[in-house]
């Protein structure tokens, strides 16, 4: 209406091309003009077109480095989703990626997601079988895998698309993508179709499954969308920040940080393995600002010899374990900020956080620490936290906030996973009363804060008392010569069960203890009997030169309890 | 299951009260576990059980100051929603609230919504005609008024509380808070049902209405909730943060800052007024960190004389017109950062940003100026803005990026408005061809960003020419004695129309041109001469003491016109 009557508005024929700044996917008719589904695909599109000469991703450590700009690199995304399109992927289809942290991996995140399919990255330390049976479960029809995992998927039925991590001509992975530039007929993003329900899945995640068949989480636009915000909220990411890659992308989609960074128009810095050495030259030298790591991750970190204090200030976020006192105090002589959270996979990662206290300040390290350990309170986007017991009738009761009484964390929301793929018996079982069951057992503090006490299969049973895992290691760990260490149950003839300790030695220790295990044992059992009661103290104590550990840097239980069971 | 068998996890008898930290709402049954309706409430409650002891608001420069925490500012939202339920309000009714920035107008903004009610805050500049218009097209069943302006609904229908700002005792507003505490039965907020339906209208604000009938505005939950924290990221406000609120709560519900504010764990501080000596008292010395302001509050504020260089940096969010070049120097001097946003209550207030490029570090200020001047790209929740002409097919087509075609700028997505109420054709004409159409006229530079050229209705045609006013204003403004500077269209025999300019002098220029307004004139269409073409130029300059200005602070170009037309 208004250019009618104002024919001088109207548009000269365009002599620049508009190409390169449009990046709208093609609107399907009929959505209302105030609802946009949320999907988290948006985000690199935004960057590419805000900020398209940035770096988006640096993959240095491998003997062809690459970089990609955020144009440069949204290209290849769009590559991707039109290549998984002409090869057959249709709407809702699985597409399974096996890889580490590379920028195949990275371009997997966003551009399964733009051909509207579903992302199922799978975990390269897993065995063949392992694989099979995920890829069977799946139903993935095209796989995505590094050269260096193609064993893990000889003989699949499905489509295989290798990758040898080169980013040049020659490399199939990059044939594949100029597959899709071509069959694209340079219709660009309108010629792919937005997804309007926000409701579908995006993405595919196999629990380690440690006890069973390891499950699939389904997660959905809008969950990953609104965790991924979250993320890059609370980690106050921006668009300064170099994010670098230790956490493997395959477990839990990276906790959403694919999308957190590319929200936050960041720099990823991949890297196929974690090497301390490396992650010091970028700590020191690439400008990092952030990355993700269990402690046992950080620990490796924070001992290495190159480690130092960096002249800037680096936010780390720790999950999968509670940091230690002395972890937190080592990474803060570094100048690495801890941001403590707690999640599983079927919460997209974090959806708790331990939020700083004031009073903090005025607190020693130690005690500083304890309240650090706790989990704390739901994330900004994740609703609801709660510690519940059940009764007879299956009805939730809030255990009292007590920082006493245990109960089971449980939780609600729009970062709660849609459910257990192909698994209703599993999904019911796990959402009954309306609450995702986590398995995590846990107190609810005075100030609403949760700290978890153990994992239930965790929880040793040592004459009658239930005696925290976690609790007995974070006492354990104050010992001045104690590096690591992870307590389980073993059977004891009298009181059911006891405590029973393996320990590694921090370096500058090894010497004093060397062929005087027993000497330490006695030691750390007198340490503990000031700090634990008698039905918690380990009754036994091993020396070993490593803990067995998940490729998340999670001490393997389950392999301790193996030892245990032989004894 | 788990606890059934594990008797000691059953939790003994509460001795430690839990109300405390129980911030959730009602549940209504056959949510599914995974999906949480967005609702902006979330964030107050959460900021309540992490920091139940921090500062929410502080009220000082009125006869009785009030500070609240956050839990006891939650449990008077908490009240207020009972005592609005308790008077009969029902989900959707509307509440309208009359007041300058005080704690009953932060109140309203979270209470209203705890009620599942409808916000509808009414400008207090307006006149009482005015508001009985905005009264009766809402439908308000209730009104909310600062006792500074009863005057302005003597004699309507509905249920009126005022409040005397005082946060005491025989305050109207605090009875009222009281009867809501005393019928809640202490059910807290348990007692309060969750509204399941996030695209249910959350607030209901009108437009200035400079032609015609103001237009109810009517935005959701999803989008207050999306904006919100659009606006808390894109700040980068945080939980040691301090907002100042200077812009009115009234206008688009503060740009949707009150939820920001509490997504951030922040202080506020309210003014009852516009007062640049209380507002420096508050930079210099309350660790104030973010507040909002158009351009000519924010040279008030520069130009006052208790303006200095803060000790640290502040954040202002300006909106409303372009900042000039000077006016980014003179924050920038003072150590205030900006943030330049564009949008209309159509939008929730800010729905594109100016982001800052790498490059801006090696241009000279005003070079930066130029830049920082265009309205950017969609902010990080915004999801699409175009610059487009419309055909006779009513199809919207985009200008080529190239700087120069000029276009109309249109939105869709999550924070756009879901419709005008009660207003299906305004709202039909709004949302022509699926998109909102913001009535502001633009190009679209080869990055992608947008710069406003104008309003559709302040386009100058001089001579068969399309002359911005802005960017006529632009220029004018670089004159070295100019303060402000507004453009409007004169009737001109020759030319069909010429530009006028209205301009204040800076208080160091007042004494030069004193009495030879004539002379300034020769001056600043000299100025002119190189700076703009012919049809470009001021025909007329009128040097003002002062220019008419809305209640947020926009220059009133109808007032302008209306002196034209006397001419």
């Amino acid at each position: 209406m208004l250019f009618k009557t104002q024919a001088a508005f109207k548009p000269t024929p365009a002599s620049i091309p508009t190409e390169h700044c449009n990046y709208r996917l093609q609107l399907p008719s009929g959505l209302p003009v105030h609802i946009h589904p949320l999907n988290p695909l948006a985000f690199v599109l935004r960057a590419a077109q805000i900020y398209p000469d940035k770096l988006a991703i640096v993959h240095p450590d491998v003997e062809h480095p690459s970089t990609y700009t955020y144009s440069v690199w949204a290209q290849r995304i769009q590559n991707l989703a039109y290549a998984l399109i002409w090869s057959g992927i249709k709407p809702g289809d699985r597409v399974a990626v096996i890889a580490p942290n590379t920028p195949m991996m990275a371009d997997a995140h966003h551009g399964i997601i733009a051909a509207r399919a579903i992302i199922t990255p799978i975990n390269t330390r897993l065995t063949k079988p392992e694989v099979e049976y995920i890829l069977e479960h799946s139903g993935a029809k095209l796989i995505l895998v590094d050269h260096e995992y193609t064993h893990l998927v000889r003989g699949e039925k499905a489509q295989i698309i290798i990758c040898k991590d080169t980013g040049r001509f020659g490399d199939p992975y990059e044939e594949f993508l100029s597959k899709g530039r071509q069959h694209s007929n340079e219709k660009g993003w309108s010629g792919l179709i937005m997804e309007t329900d926000e409701d579908i899945g995006a993405t595919l995640c196999y629990t380690s499954g440690t006890t069973g068949r390891p499950k699939g989480v389904l997660s959905t636009l809008r969950g990953t969308y609104l965790a991924a915000m979250a993320n890059a909220y609370e980690t106050r990411m921006e668009h300064d920040s170099v994010y670098l890659w230790i956490l493997p992308m395959f477990h839990a989609c990276g906790w959403t940080f694919p999308w957190s960074i590319t929200l936050a128009f960041a720099t990823q810095i991949t890297q196929r393995t974690v090497d301390n050495q490396l992650i010091w030259k970028h700590l020191l030298h690439s400008g990092v600002t952030h990355y993700c790591g269990a402690p046992t991750v950080q620990i490796g970190i924070v001992s290495h010899p190159h480690a130092r204090k960096l002249s800037h200030r680096i936010t780390t976020t720790v999950a999968g374990s509670a940091p230690t006192a002395h972890l937190i105090g080592e990474l803060d002589k570094k100048n690495i900020n801890v941001v403590h959270v707690y999640g599983l996979t079927e919460t997209y990662g974090p959806f708790t956080r331990g939020y700083v206290q004031q009073f903090y300040k005025n607190l020693s390290l130690e005690e500083r620490a304890k309240y650090m350990a706790r989990q704390g309170h739901a994330f900004v986007t994740a609703q609801e936290v709660r510690v519940v017991y059940q009764d007879d009738n299956e009805e939730l009761t809030d255990v009292p906030a007590d920082g006493k009484t245990i109960g089971e964390i449980v939780t609600r929301g729009n970062i709660v996973m849609k459910k257990y793929y192909r698994d209703p018996e599993a999904t019911k079982k796990a959402f009954r009363g309306g609450y995702f069951h986590s398995g995590d057992l846990a107190v609810m503090h005075t100030d609403g804060s949760i700290a978890i006490q153990d994992r239930s299969k965790d929880i040793i049973i040592s004459g009658g008392e239930n005696a925290s895992s976690l609790a007995i290691e974070q006492e354990l760990s104050e010992h001045h010569d104690v590096l690591e260490v992870a307590v389980v149950a073993r059977p004891h003839p009298k009181w059911g069960e006891r405590p029973m300790a393996f320990v590694t030695l921090k370096p500058s220790a090894e010497r004093k203890w060397a062929g005087r295990h027993a000497a330490f044992t006695e030691d750390l059992q007198k340490f503990s009997k000031n700090r634990l009661p008698g039905f918690a103290r380990p009754e036994w104590v091993r020396v070993e030169d490593e803990l067995p550990k998940t490729s998340t840097g999670k001490i393997m239980k389950t392999a301790l309890r193996g030892i245990v069971a032989k004894l």
